[in-house]
């Protein structure tokens, strides 16, 4: 009986670290429709991110089910509680890459980011997806450090969008109010999809040493 | 024991809906200070929302102590999973309104919202404080069909941040890129705070009624 707990607590860890890569793959596909204007990835996006919702009601359901069942203490109820609690920071990850490609949707056949700032939002891009991986990377290994290491590499897409509005807001922006509003909402969809990937990564630190890092 | 057990589950709830009126005092100020460029209130904001991060780390920590010393079921279980689910959710209603406050802040002494769109503003805010209120009172009284319609309700919402966008991409704008984005932003930040508060409404609907209903 507690080793098919066991079992099914392994099962739900290796859930966890799948639907944090099924994050990161879909800010991927996000980013390069972003850059190629494709709308087929843009469909992909968008049928990823209603698996990802499933997988995350699934997963939820499962751990209300496990607490009622099983009464876990000590490390498996840490085990159910980071569980609970990532299936929302995953949903919202899902979200965050299907809003980017409903922009790339709208302004289809258009490019949406002016060739002056597209290397900025490769590298936000380029960052939020390693962030889902290292949070699915620590998940695997139960990483207590990556949650300090990814919140100090974040800092770096907060420089970003500091840059970034500070040539939106210069008197030389040639681009218009939307690009500039689509930039400006798209750099705080990244903003927010890394802010995500460091809460996963900061709950495998409770989850290895019971030490809560709360706020995000 | 499970007296005391069953009063602490009523603080429980009677600290969730005092945390969801928190939030709503929140966004009331945020608007106000919006407005009327107001300094202090914004500090009140950026105070408030130091209070709200220690009272959902509070929660949370005390919803894993009464998993591990209590093993709830049934409806018991509820109240834990829908408390520890809903801290997630008010500390982002706390941030968002510490965002509204600091671009306040950041632009003082200018106003930020144009005359024309200001009373579309005044009705964004007015609906995220009344989401807060709603989403406290379902909790104090159970309700599970506050989620509907408060979900219903939230249609406005999106529908003031659409007639925004047509607005704000329209020729005639005249009132540049900074406000424009600026504008855009604050919206997004309304419409956020009132999902929240929608997300908080569908918990008490499944605390009440053991429907889970997932997804925002």
């Amino acid at each position: 009986m507690r080793e098919a707990f066991r079992v099914e607590l392994d099962e739900l860890i290796g859930d966890l670290a799948r639907m944090t890569r099924l994050g990161g793959r879909m800010i991927t596909n996000a980013s390069t429709a972003l850059h190629q204007v494709d709308l087929a990835l843009t469909e992909l996006v968008i049928a990823d991110d209603l698996e990802m919702t499933a997988r995350c009601d699934a997963t939820l359901r499962r751990c209300v089910t496990l607490l009622a069942l099983q009464a876990p203490v000590a490390t498996d109820l840490r085990v159910v509680v980071v569980a609970m609690r990532a299936t929302d920071d995953l949903r919202r990850m899902g979200s965050l890459a299907h809003h980017i490609a409903k922009v790339v949707r709208l302004r289809h056949p258009n490019p949406i980011i002016p060739g002056s700032i597209r290397p900025m939002f490769a590298r936000m891009g380029m960052l939020a997806s390693q962030f889902a991986e290292d949070a699915a990377t620590a998940i695997d290994h139960r990483d207590a450090l990556s949650g300090d290491r990814l919140a100090e590499a974040d800092d770096e897409v907060d420089l970003l969008r500091r840059r970034l509005f500070s040539i939106l807001f210069a008197e030389d922006w040639e681009h218009g109010v939307e690009a500039a509003i689509d930039a400006s909402l798209i750099g705080r969809y990244y903003e927010r999809f890394a802010d995500h990937a460091v809460a996963i990564a900061r709950q495998v630190c409770y989850l290895a040493t019971g030490r809560m890092l709360v706020g995000h």
